[in-house]
């Protein structure tokens, strides 16, 4: 047994390094360089110039080390160079640590002598005024066009642990070397990317690889989660990002990520909008809508974490390797209650508690009289006298209870004398017994006993609701690695209906639109004239719904163009009041008469699209009606999507359970709503050149079987296709 | 300065300890006793029956401590006694460790020779079976009976650092000793409560006063807090119970600390059904309806916290002593990154980020060019150059962005050599400056380093998103405090209704009833006949809603007896067909006829009222409509209540943002809702004795001026009054 979130052995750790001494090119260069120049080395440790170094040589980095001085022979004690021109070898890695003024002619420098990736700790670019703007613009134009690789600037660096390649000035390397291990940090955020590995490290975590990106003139986390995923020694991934330019970049790493089985938990910013304002000011990145990214993710099967703390205790968790398969979890505890505490927090995470089956609680209700044991089982302190019997429970649970993990709380006790051995040993046995399962202690304890059940494959936590929220995170990072690489996204053939050419168009002809691609519309009349309505409501019959036909006007209640409940013999009169306060709303719009159309009642959804700016174009289902309006229950995908996909969408939502029927509501036609949003997200697919937005509201879905409908639709096209 | 967490002060310890000596009673003498007995006392210092006399031996407790053993003349040391009776002095409290099947007779024989309070550590009793249940309702007659005061059984006993007393045999006390501190424990769980108590010495909380009251024969978490509110030396108390029997004790209890200022933080577990199930195998407790405990300390201005962390947290923070005295929060920050985390946060708790002026932006951007001075003000790497600029900045925060809070993230910066003292000075500085603000530091550093902090009464988080969290609990502590007691409640003269006698209502009755105490109804007309309804929906006029009139039929949609936007001319038709359909529902149903009522709409929400099983009569508000059904959108209050609180039920809402008016919406009546929740809680406390629960479903809410009414009112009275 060893502990996964280490790698101590000298082999293994030389397996990391590349098998040959090549020059390297694009990311290789710059996670693995086999030589490395500092411009702006020197002697002074402490320094910028001079950290970098020092950590290299420190770490018994294998590669050449070239500091690049004019003003000096030597550096730290090594030969130095006065200019990078003069270098005597190929450079994989150039670390670029001078003032802002002379870092554009540096990183010129390194492009003309054909570095393979150069890493620009310096700030004072985008991050502060038009002129940085201008010279990080710049030096993303030397990247793209020599094909040299720039992390940063205005980041601290990268290392790998496995090499001994430390590329960066951060401090933190004072505090403490990191070891090789399959846990990568990659962070946007320069000193919180810092902050994240001196948590990780306190969080009993080895950080093997970490990146910050900085400003990302050129290398993105997006690119570097893409270079991890094909590396056979990372497994676990934590990410930490404040927004996100090109999010078709992003989910295709998070699909190779995916595809090659890491674990990635990620951590987006700007989640508030508040927050959003304070990523602007500070990054000038796009935070983009927040419940796109969010969706993003579970559509990429990706586990968003929304603190470092849930990222971290998730990134040490997966470190150990074991996955949960399914949802169910057992609890083995000696306080009832932390058990309730437990089934609490698994409620909120919609984990599963199912009982114990009834002979085997009746069992261990004979071994151990006080016991409780349904599940959580409680074993109570009376385990003191009888601590052979942890093993048996265990098993007991395991075997009987069928749980996908389990997570035992044994608070200090597993710490004091007479139980650590026995404890211990009870949970060796079923880890063997038992390799597929996830067990977590959640335990108090000094370092030297929490590292005992580590290496054995247990994580440790000291609160228990963490642990819980852990064993969940687990959960869907099993489930969402189960989902095929590009899942969901709609690839077959199918019916097309019209496109969209532009221009305005009013309700009845958005509905007719959209109809053509398989949203279905209620039956709705056009009533150019008082006479028309009042036939058409005589057809149809009281009571009917008519609003206003104009496609100049968006907001119709605002105008007072809507008018529901309509008894078919007022509907000529009622014809003639909506058009005249419509004309008086808004004098010049084009007003083509009243859509005349039958009352429809049933449960209330919206349907949409919208251009994201990171994503593209993306079809959107949501609660309706107007508490919808402050609880946010919506659900994003990337479009096109196909019909199980919508289906997936529909249950993240709150109008997911009123669609199933809650309190003897009969069951809505669920189905009927998915066909609608695949149709629609195949149109926002095909017409993503020409359509801005649409949104389709209500869109009503009626009992099982009878289908649901559009009851209004509203598209607008794109100013600048 | 000195750090408030630790009393370290000898004169201070001494002024904790009662100024006579004569005997104890009540709960002065569980916590505060001048003799102690141990019944079962053992030389064995690490039995049950020994680690109190230890644990009292060890820590200089002054008092007289009389084993009793009728095998031993001697215990650890100390003469022993073999029987109680034999004990020559006053005992305040008598320790019982002793078997199941001699506890009882322990207890009777301490409740005779007149022991001021017994500690029951046995487990056996009701958490067990039958048996267990009847030897615990005799343990409480007994101490009814004899006013001896019963802590447990099932529970690990109860400590007072200041005196020395440590009356359990937790063996947390194995790993240290507790010091006196304004920190309070009280814990229904016994294994629970002193996982607590190592979690917060991790924390780096003193924890001076802890209780564990396990299974509850007598003493309940509500009285331990009514004590402890009156003790001059506690200031912090966190809670933690799995239900509450006596809901009006734990308020009185609760208002009572309020009243002396104590900041009560209280963790409440079986918030989820499976949880709730877990607590009744568990103690045998009634969970209880969560959202109602929610909700009443919500009206008691008592800060309930989720989970362990969360509660330890607030506890740490709140007992350096300064609370927040409004919402406004300022940022300092190192990292950009953790500055928009920490806002997200913020966002999330509903903390106010007020920008900087403008003018302070202007001279702070002056100061050091790279900063970003909004708020959060990112003072950035560059501050490594100028440490001197600490101070400044955060002067300029406090005096001009007027913040309540400061949290200031600077990592494991403030720990790096050449940072570490401008930084501490810089914050000592400004917390002398400023003394009634809350200053927190969001930093990673050795214990030495973080104590020098805490010495300055600054709270120090290692996650920036735990310190916001805090705060925002530390905020919410603050505006509980500001409420008087009993805030909230009716007290005045109000014109009142009818009663409720007894009997089914059908709907015309039950809004009749609930009309005269000033819950306005729509102005319905019942129809015993075809003929009457249509004359009724032609003086109303179309459309009309209908609906059956039976005091027999509670779910009328069930039961096929709405009709909605029915044409008047329809009207007679539908009479009959609402009648037959309700007959062939349910034939033994009395049918009075049907109720013609207008067509309304509006904002729908539910009124309602409810026995709580802990609490009494409760009154509810809600978000009505299906979507309510599955969000939970709900407030209660312990009835009556005044005006002013119903409308903090509303705002506590999802809801309440749409009666707000929300994407131009017009605002609703909002006042309207209010009067009427009002009046519903003075009816729910009028007739608690005869009415089992109430819902006026809907309550529909309309623009502002112009009301609301009940559509629909179901009274259900008590079976067994």
């Amino acid at each position: 047994m060893y502990r996964k979130n280490v790698y101590s052995d000298q082999d293994l750790r030389n397996s990391l390094l590349m098998d040959d001494s090549r020059p390297r090119s694009g990311l290789d260069a710059l996670f693995d360089p086999r030589s490395v120049a500092v411009i702006g080395a020197t002697d002074d440790p402490n320094r910028i110039g001079g950290r970098p170094l020092r950590y290299l040589k420190e770490s018994g980095f294998q590669g050449e080390l070239w500091p690049v001085n004019p003003r000096h022979d030597q550096v730290q004690g090594l030969e130095a160079w006065s200019d990078i021109g003069e270098v005597p070898g190929t450079i994989d890695v150039a670390i670029v640590a001078v003032p802002a003024s002379r870092t554009l002619r540096a990183v010129e420098a390194c492009a003309e002598r054909g570095v393979g990736a150069a890493v620009v700790f310096t700030s004072g670019f985008a991050e502060t005024d038009a002129v940085g703007v201008a010279r990080q613009r710049r030096m993303g134009e030397i990247a793209r066009s020599s094909g040299m690789r720039i992390l940063g600037p205005n980041c601290l660096g990268v290392y790998n642990a496995a090499t001994g390649f430390f590329a960066t000035f951060a401090t933190t390397l004072d505090f403490y070397r990191p070891m090789p291990s399959p846990v990568a940090i990659v962070s946007q955020s320069g000193a919180y990317g810092s902050h994240l590995a001196m948590l990780a490290r306190r969080r009993r975590i080895e950080v093997g690889l970490w990146v910050t990106t900085g400003n990302e003139c050129d290398v993105t986390v997006s690119e570097c989660i893409a270079w991890m995923a094909g590396r056979p020694e990372i497994e676990v991934v934590a990410a930490y990002a404040e927004g996100v330019q090109d999010g078709s970049a992003l989910l295709a790493s998070l699909d190779a990520a995916r595809a090659h089985r890491k674990r990635v938990f990620f951590t987006k910013t700007g989640r508030s909008e508040a927050g959003a304002e304070a990523v602007r000011s500070h990054t000038a990145a796009l935070a983009g809508v927040d419940a796109v990214f969010d969706s993003m993710l579970a559509q990429a099967g990706i586990v968003r974490t929304y603190d470092t703390e849930e990222m971290l205790d998730a990134a040490y968790a997966a470190s150990f390797g074991v996955l949960p398969s399914n949802r169910r979890v057992g609890f083995l505890t000696v306080s009832g209650g932390a058990g309730v505490m437990m089934v609490d927090e698994a409620a909120v995470q919609g984990l599963e508690v199912p009982p114990m089956p009834d002979a085997a609680q009746r069992r261990l209700k004979e071994l151990l009289s006080f016991c409780t044991p349904r599940n959580p089982v409680d074993i109570t302190a009376q385990v003191f006298n009888a601590p052979h019997l942890v093993g048996t429970f265990l098993d007991t649970m395991l075997d009987e209870g069928d749980y996908a993990a389990i997570v035992i709380f044994f608070t200090y006790a597993a710490s004091v004398e007479f139980m650590a051995k026995p404890t211990l040993d009870a949970v060796a046995g079923v880890r063997e017994r038992h390799p597929d399962r996830l067990i977590v202690m959640a335990m108090i304890g000094a370092d030297e006993a929490v590292a005992r059940y580590e290496a054995l494959n247990v994580p440790v936590f000291e609160d228990p609701v963490r642990a819980v929220r852990t064993v969940s995170a687990l959960v869907r990072a099993r489930e969402g690695l189960a989902r095929g690489p590009g899942a969901g996204a709609h690839t077959g053939v199918h019916p097309s209906g019209r496109s969209y050419t532009g221009g305005r168009l009013d309700e009845h002809e958005a509905l007719e639109l959209l109809a053509s691609w398989g949203i279905p519309a209620v039956q709705a009349r056009v009533a150019p004239s008082a006479t028309e309505a009042g036939h058409a409501a005589m057809t149809i019959g009281s009571p009917v719904a008519m609003k206003i036909l104009s496609p100049d006007i968006d907001h119709k209640t605002e105008a007072g163009g809507v008018a529901l409940d309509v008894a078919a013999e007022n509907a000529a009169r009622e014809h003639d009041a909506l058009v005249a306060r419509a004309a008086s709303y808004d004098a010049s719009a084009e007003i083509r008469g009243t859509l005349v159309a039958p009352m429809v009642s049933g449960v209330e959804c919206i349907l949409g699209m919208r251009r994201d700016p990171a994503f593209g174009p993306v079809v959107m289902v949501g609660s309706g009606g107007i508490l919808a309006e402050t609880i946010d229950d919506v659900s994003f995908r990337k479009a096109p999507i196909d019909r199980a996909e919508a289906s997936r969408m529909i249950a993240e939502l709150a109008v997911g359970g009123v669609l199933e029927g809650v309190r003897g509501r009969p069951r809505c036609d669920i189905d009927a709503l998915a066909r609608a949003v695949a149709a629609l997200s195949r149109f926002a697919a095909a017409n993503a050149d020409t359509v801005e937005s649409v949104d389709v509201n209500p869109f009503v879905v009626l009992p099982e079987g009878e289908g649901g409908m559009a009851l209004d639709a509203l598209i607008v096209g794109r100013t600048t296709p």
